[in-house]
């Protein structure tokens, strides 16, 4: 019986990868706006606010590891501005994207000019606590914009012990009542403060482990991950954003 | 091109549909705890803390929909207490289960006297700030032992906004002082208060939604849900363990 099961596992795992590798090279079009807003165009609903959760590995030099981390950031970015989905959160636990903020801006910038030469949406680069970057609207706007906004481990439970924190001290200073503190204030001060909630959230590994994402904010989310998939690429955006698309039909939302 | 596609969809759901029909011929021995051992016995790690999330239907009459998701707690109970796991928690949005918790405990204990036939663990039933049902320990507990845990939606968001409002009200008393709320702390009430973090969190529907689930708690947690399956199942539960036992595996945790 055990030994039925591991060739089972192990034929779904080689027909996946297979599948994959076939869908990246019939998917190869990264680099044309056109053909990702036709992939996306027959999709009852897009999410307004997509997230994704990328890893730094530990095993790489940490460098390489890094322009990676941006490589694959500006890559997202392109194709939410391509499907035009107007925000883009991406997680990186340890925080490493948010400090090369100039660098991930360049990148994105560098990528959009790349995909739509000319015609590039806008672009605001956002994170919470820190200043934002902000490309200039090209004539008003009529190429679409994009909101990237990058958290880490420190934008979850500590930031909901940091709303905690503030509001002792507030109630402690009489600024605040305690009866005042409802839900609606502290998810209002956490949209605010760290982000809104996410319509869809992707991971590109093979399990869904949340490794510190910011738990408020997913109340509702729909969290996506595509079986033995172990990397970045198009096809797993693409599925799971027909995924999302299908889950509406099913729940009648 | 979405032809083909929409043809690949169906082809997998129908190999789905049909292999959780063969797997549930195969596996049809809910009601022998050795089975249910035989299966479990060659896996690396077992979750400690189980969580599955189960669903009331908006559309069945309430009773006959309460009823199956006592069956439901039932036979997870004692799929648990077969594989010696030693804490289920249970999360039903609407908190109609914590509203029946003597009809619970009766229940786990007729399916346990079912499986165990005298042989059966000892059961603690607990729920957030509720009196907790226990059966006596049968010859000093030498069967084992299963806590089951009945959480809704109130202890998620609301659990994070009430402790918030008592910790602010501590303040403004003067019994603690906002420096010491950390993250240790939050933690701890919130552990304590509510539940622990589960190893493992099981979702008997297609698509991962947490639908309001303890947000604090799952940092870590890891998530599964079977691609296509649309229903409560044992071979979920083994798939989940399995793809946990191997999940370690490949981390090295």
């Amino acid at each position: 019986m055990h030994g039925l099961f591991s060739l089972y596992i192990r034929m779904r795992q080689a027909i996946h990868i297979v599948s994959y590798q076939v869908s990246s090279v019939l998917y190869y079009h990264h680099g044309t706006p056109e053909y990702i807003r036709r992939d996306i165009i027959g999709l009852g609903r897009k999410p307004t606010h997509l997230s994704a959760i990328l890893k730094a590995e530990e095993n790489q030099r940490p460098k390489a590891d890094l322009d990676r981390l941006i490589e694959e950031t500006a890559e997202l970015a392109a194709w939410c501005a391509s499907a035009e989905i107007p925000m883009l959160s991406i997680y990186e636990k340890t925080g490493i994207l948010k400090k090369h903020m100039p660098r991930v801006y360049e990148a994105v910038m560098q990528k959009f000019t790349f995909y739509f030469a000319g015609q590039q949406p806008s672009l605001l680069l956002t994170s919470p606590h820190k200043d934002a970057y902000s490309s200039p609207a090209l004539a008003g706007d009529k190429h679409g914009h994009l909101k990237l906004h990058l958290i880490s481990t420190q934008d979850g439970r500590e930031s909901i012990v940091d709303l905690t924190r503030t509001l002792a001290e507030m109630s402690q200073r009489g600024k605040i009542s305690p009866r005042d503190i409802s839900m609606e204030l502290v998810d209002a001060e956490l949209s605010e403060g760290i982000m809104p909630e996410p319509d869809l959230l992707i991971l590109f590994s093979p399990n869904v482990e949340l490794s510190g994402y910011p738990p408020w904010q997913i109340r509702l989310t729909e969290i996506f991950c595509l079986q033995d998939n172990e990397g970045f690429g198009y096809q797993v955006f693409l599925k799971a954003l027909r995924k999302f698309a299908k889950a509406q039909m099913r729940n009648g939302k």
